[in-house]
């Protein structure tokens, strides 16, 4: 066996000698059936320890290379062949015809999408990216949650990798409840699921309450992934329009009247994508409304801790004292968005509905995630980071702002935020999804054209400026190309 | 100031200082106003570093108890009050009026799985538990796990914590796809959608190819947890009989005959609950119906890895040219049940559809247990693990047989299964879920009830026996207890 080894290489010996190998049998220098000298002669021969040779032989066992025999003889085996994949393979099904109509309308959403991101590739290039809703990961407390996730898996390794509890991790549910108590919402433990993200929360909630071909009445513009969520259950949404202080109130209480409707969902703070905030009063009308009519109200509390300026009222569902309202939160806005945890609170019958819901569609979540987000929580890290991100983006918002005033033409206004991440510009003329994009795109700025906030996707006057991801110099780069493209904007 | 330290106590100094003064605020020593001395005076005084009190008040600041100001001055501030909690406060709506039939239909069945599991209890006292399906934690490669979440987060943090790509992180897919090659499924990354566990591959199954009302055909008896999934998506389960042989065909050929159907179901491996495992002949039969038919096959490989004993056939997506077999697999029943980390394979178009019902359902999944796996496993971890629990559960199989043969009554048959966890039991007699439970609860076991497995969940004869849970000792005592619990079944 010619099995040499280089002391002086930076790659451990225990890997030189499996490699190594390796190699011998790939080229056929060791053949299926020979036998290898045992670990102690082997090990003597190199000069290097038994163990090493040992667990070079383990490795080599576990990747099929070698069969062990009894009396611990390591013979070469005949590898299991990998098949060649063709790529020029065709199925015998019309997937599209065999989908439901609500998965074909996902699908048409999903390469709507797909195209749209396509057209810019922020991460390409020196486009300044206003379109993605994503906490800038320049930011993450990344050693932080490195420290925590250490110590969860030293301290309760084996139940951070076992089935967790159906609504989530109790201590998590006690942590979140604690926060909400301090936002105003009377709410135990029990009254929490824990959910994949809040994305996760819609859709149990409109598969709980939304029979298919049934109706919730939406603030227009909203939120754009939950449009096409309505079309996978099935569902239709009934446009109630956005004006600068919330949803139009009147419009609302027609549309209840009008018909039966499942739930109304609202976005009080930040609202995605215009960024308004709604006053008191507007909370306590728009749940008047809802009691009075007998239909739940769906608060979508995304970026509840995303306040930047002055006082922003209590949620609704700290003023609802019967158990209207289904409140929505997540991690996703204000710590990292590629964690997955989010939770609904809700009457406790609500909940325990809910996670029936989730037991059979995902069987519950990870408990590891949570473990980690929990100790974040409890030693004082989030609070700590909020305060820090905060810093970060009012100022980010601020030079938003005042770069707006400084660089737009007179034909274009736009929303003033007090937190969150979006702007809502309206342009002067309505304008096609594709067509302002690519606009935009050549001008090296990408942002959300208004048409993917409105059911059916039509041509819209607006555009959503998203600023979590840009830093002040991109941002002042990136408004002064916006100026510059809106400005140039074919008439 | 009243503050005191204790250099000999094990709570970190910052701690203490931070605790210290809550303690003092609490209790009214220092009040809202009051001016804490600066941090360099305070650590002299404390004979401690400035950093230490300079981290306390940060932490302090964070949980709402001092309120910096400008010349960084830390004033106590009035603290936000927790609301409380009104366990009796009632809410308005009936939710289970306002719920969907899927919905209720999974709450049912969520109450009955609850009822069932509180009716034993195993982890207290010394019950054995031959119900749980879930890989023995005490069996956890926790240090080679905990080394590559450490690896990960040092070096791939950031993207670990961003948004994931839509299908899952591309080398777990790449790793996945190269891992069914070597089982002679001929399939690229771009063929795999990781999911949740494969409890969610099941649910974007049926909400890809299953409208309300349509039927699905299902080997009876059948995995417990997809009769309600079906009943939650308004779907009807289409009975097939499983033989000893596997599902029965003959039958199976009838009810294709008979209506549509979107899909048959199947676990050719150590079918769940029965233990079964078909043989080749078996499996190219169905495929030739599924294919002829033109029916979807959904091929349920949540054991595949889990053979003990002798050769098993290749799975029936590796014998499938035309697309009509889509393959379920899972990391939940050989590595950790918890880490909810599965994938599907089928052709391109079907999996880019089942992504997109993915993506406004839940976003996607978080990367970080993604790239975690993606490295145990290409580290040569997972096959290393393989082989050891193999060892473990090949003896506890032989052991839970040799036992069944020396302690079960005569009027009493099981199965013998060849890898996984579950072993069928016929009785005597028919016998209803909860006096079946009961029973055994009496004899100091657990184990589940047949009538778990079948739709409608009448009372059968059958009793599945799972040993993914208790070791050598425990099957033996458990297997004795259970042949005089069956021995003394009331007639």
């Amino acid at each position: 066996m010619l099995l040499k080894i280089d002391r002086g290489a930076k790659m451990p010996l225990r890997r030189q000698i499996e490699t190594g190998t390796k190699r011998l049998i790939d080229q056929g220098a060791l053949r299926p059936g020979e036998t290898l000298p045992p670990s102690r002669e082997l090990a003597r021969r190199l000069g290097v320890n038994r163990s090493t040779v040992y667990q070079a032989y383990a490795d080599l066992q576990a990747q099929g290379y070698l069969l062990s025999r009894p009396g611990s003889y390591n013979v070469v085996q005949a590898r299991r062949k990998e098949v060649a994949y063709d790529p020029d393979r065709r199925g015998m099904f019309d997937w599209a015809r065999l989908s439901t109509a609500g998965a074909r309308a996902a699908h048409d959403a999903n390469l709507a999408l797909a195209s749209g991101a396509a057209s810019h590739r922020p991460d390409k290039g020196r486009i300044v990216d206003f379109a993605s809703l994503e906490v800038d990961p320049r930011l993450y407390p990344l050693a932080e949650f490195r420290s925590v996730v250490r110590r969860v898996l030293a301290e309760s390794g084996r139940d951070a990798l076992r089935y967790g509890e159906l609504k989530g991790y109790l201590p998590l549910r006690a942590g979140i409840a604690r926060r909400l108590r301090l936002h105003g919402i009377s709410v135990s433990e029990d009254e929490i699921l824990i959910t994949s993200g809040s994305q996760e929360g819609l859709d149990l909630l409109i598969r709980l309450l939304c029979p298919q071909g049934s109706r919730v009445a939406v603030e227009v513009p909203t939120y754009a992934r939950f449009l096409p969520l309505l079309a996978l259950n099935g569902v239709e949404p009934v446009p109630v329009p956005m004006t600068p202080a919330g949803m139009d109130l009147d419009a609302l209480e027609r549309v209840l009247e009008a018909g039966r409707i499942r739930f109304v969902y609202s976005m009080p703070n930040f609202h995605n994508p215009t960024g308004i905030t709604t006053q008191h009063a507007h909370r306590e009308r728009l749940l008047s409304i809802c009691q009075t009519r007998g239909v739940p109200l769906l608060e979508d509390g995304f970026e509840e801790d995303m306040k930047y300026f002055g006082k922003v009222p209590l949620p609704l569902k700290s003023i609802d004292t019967r158990g209207v309202v289904i409140y929505l939160g997540t991690f996703s806005k204000a710590l990292f968005s590629g964690l997955r945890i989010g939770w609904v609170t809700a009457d406790r019958d609500c909940i325990d509905r809910l996670a029936a819901v989730k037991r059979f569609s995902d069987l519950g979540m990870s408990p590891l995630t949570q473990m980690a987000i929990e100790r974040f929580c409890r030693l004082g890290f989030y609070d700590l980071n909020l305060k820090r991100i905060h810093r970060v983006y009012r100022r980010r918002l601020t030079v938003t702002l005042e770069e707006m005033d400084r660089r737009m033409p007179k034909n274009v206004t736009w929303t003033r935020p007090v937190g969150g991440y979006t702007l809502w510009v309206k342009l002067p003329r309505k304008i096609g999804a594709a067509e302002l994009r690519g606009h935009l795109a050549g001008y090296g700025i990408a942002a959300t054209p208004g048409a993917e906030f409105f059911p059916g996707g039509r041509p819209s006057e607006y555009l959503r400026l998203c600023i979590a991801r840009p830093d002040e110099d991109e941002i002042r780069t990136g408004i002064r190309r916006l100026g510059q493209a809106l400005a140039a904007l074919p008439l």
